[in-house]
């Protein structure tokens, strides 16, 4: 083994030590709660999926996943995201049911990374899909949820942005016609480089008019008065039904009382090409990039062979705790420390103070190189060494 | 994609479905509850590990990896168990606190298998590390959490085999001299192939007496009394010291009230070559496999810099649902059904329920494709439909 890898992880790879790990189970634990508490049921899915399935609806990028052959030769993929394996579960043994599925999932996901000390290459995400219901009731529960999950878990500031794929859809075909023209902005917005989406707007061979409604397009953000300006630059139905949407699903989020949380932001694109509908993303305080996202996707289950409505959302945990920023202090536990002589007294001890619900650690001082470094990381000690009766400290 | 395999999933790869999920949810609570109440402190590490690394201490074998290449051009492999890695870790950061480290893990592992509907290619286990005591009282310790864990978990009817490996190999040594024969040898040992054991042991060239010795090895399993019939198979003070450590760690297990769990296996070896002390296999009513397995490997460590003894093991959690056999009912929740002039009511009771604790489903009827269905899947169902008043069903 090479001296220099010995301790080495790969590029993008973390481990979690005991202290982070217990207020992750924590947050975790509280998300899930909450989750269930709204009649989701948690699934799990493999880590390995066949490219050719979940790879390609998957929709992130080819160069971000990891690949590998198995002994048959197909090739495989570390799941990239949860949604896309969830559809393939729904549409393959659930949606038989006929109702509408509600579906959780907390697990890891994973994504190549090129530099060292950049992003996470595993990450979890913790998230529901709603499958199988088209009603903007369903788009509000998941936003409703969303909100609570956050609150559970024990954040406080943290904002939701609204936006919808139809319109900005809409508004980039009406005024730049051709697809390949709309997916170049749409790029700028996904990247929240507005410097660069405007260079580019002033560079295209658009009336002063066309440029004026997509400059002003990415002002439209805020309140419900955004959506008021949003009106004056589309044309035709489908951007004021997309429009109308937006109200709807924010007069429900009032009567979920959680409107509060929640702004609108027009230029809000998703890296996820699977998206159709309302899409948001979630900040918290402290964090820099979203702490979770999510929307509808009606298209991804027709993939798998079973048309059906779906929305839903994901949030990543390191980014949550990241926001919490205080982690749980190591407090150590109760130690009950023996020596040979008296071993059958120091188990009881151990035992008794276990059977009352108590941590309690028992170690032979044998075992331990200076027991006053051992009785340091101890919350208290109860000696059982020598001859003499035992005593806690 | 292709239709062929558009549900499918990669050999050995599975989902895991509600119902399936909350019994193993509550098995993994009671465990980790269990590992905690003894001290131990959990930690995660990646999913991909460098081949290099950990890949090689791992001693699963070669075609058995998930390996894939980095975008730095570096061998990767799935983890194919905890126990290297944990020991990564704890060389790398953990050590330096020189006292015993008392680990714990809850993860998948996985091994790539060759044939449909065979072995699971990922699986979950569930284990601890004791790290940096050489005791039999830490032996003692791990073994006497196991059976703990394996009661919190709801395990009734279970069985412990206890062997070491120090004799075997001593036994073999005296008996056949080299490595390779008593790799042979081993190879039956481990397949659990007696038979096969039995002709290899005939076919060899070695005097009657010898063979004899090889043949009432195989004997030497049950109570105390085995270790006695041992004692007359070997020579020399090694393979007695390895029987003395069984009997002091059996008195320590009844010092611990958990003997009648445990039996000793003297021919017991394991796949996992890092192996240097006492071994261990649990066995369940009802599965054909060991549920759990475990034993001493004091020259783990040194691989990663740190030379340090240590004790551990690891639970298929797969294993321990099959032993229990009963899964959780999948009971369904409170359904709270409404139509759009009721929503504002449907809302607030299910908020009021949800305060109380109760787990509720919110569903707008305009997303159900049929009502008589959909109720069939609840506990409960309010309805607030139309312009009557709201009654439970």
């Amino acid at each position: 083994m090479s001296k220099l890898l010995m301790f080495e992880k790969p590029v993008g790879m973390r481990d979690t030590l005991p202290h982070i790990y217990e207020t992750k189970r924590k947050v975790k634990e509280a998300a899930e709660r909450a989750m269930r508490s709204w009649g989701y049921r948690f699934i799990e899915t493999p880590a390995l999926e066949y490219y050719e399935t979940v790879g390609d609806a998957s929709a992130i990028l080819d160069r971000q996943l990891f690949k590998l052959l198995d002994q048959q030769g197909n090739t495989l993929v570390l799941r990239p995201d949860m949604t896309a394996p969830i559809a393939r579960v729904a549409a393959a043994k659930l949606l038989k049911e006929r109702v509408p599925l509600r579906l959780a999932y907390s697990a890891s996901v994973y994504r190549a990374q090129q530099r060292e000390g950049g992003r996470a290459a595993e990450f979890e995400q913790i998230g529901v899909e709603m499958i199988g219901d088209d009603t903007i009731s369903a788009d509000a529960e998941v936003i409703a949820l969303l909100v609570s999950v956050m609150k559970e878990a024990g954040l406080e500031r943290f904002q939701l942005s609204l936006g919808h794929i139809r319109f900005t859809d809409e508004l980039f075909r009406q005024i730049l016609g051709t697809e390949d023209r709309a997916e170049q902005l749409r790029r700028f917005l996904y990247e929240k480089n507005y410097v660069g989406y405007r260079e580019h707007v002033k560079s295209l061979a658009l009336s002063s008019i066309d440029k004026q409604r997509l400059l002003q397009f990415l002002n439209l953000s805020g309140g419900l008065d955004c959506l008021d300006e949003a009106v004056k630059l589309i044309e035709g139905t489908a951007g004021i039904e997309a429009l109308d949407e937006l109200k709807t699903v924010y007069s429900r989020l009032q009567e979920f009382g959680v409107d509060e949380y929640v702004t609108f932001d027009l230029p809000l694109v998703s890296h996820m090409s699977y998206y159709t509908g309302l899409v948001f993303e979630v900040y918290a305080d402290g964090v820099g990039a979203p702490v979770g996202n999510g929307g509808r996707y009606n298209d991804l289950l027709e993939k798998f062979g079973r048309p059906a409505g779906a929305t839903g959302f994901g949030l990543r945990v390191d980014f949550l705790l990241e926001a919490l920023e205080q982690l749980e202090e190591e407090a150590g536990v109760h130690c009950v420390l023996f020596s040979n002589e008296r071993r059958v007294e120091a188990i009881q001890e151990a035992q008794k103070r276990r059977a009352a619900g108590e941590d309690v650690l028992l170690q032979d001082v044998a075992g331990v190189e200076d027991v006053d470094t051992f009785t340091q990381t101890c919350k208290s000690v109860t000696f059982f060494v020598g001859k003499s009766t035992g005593g806690t400290e």
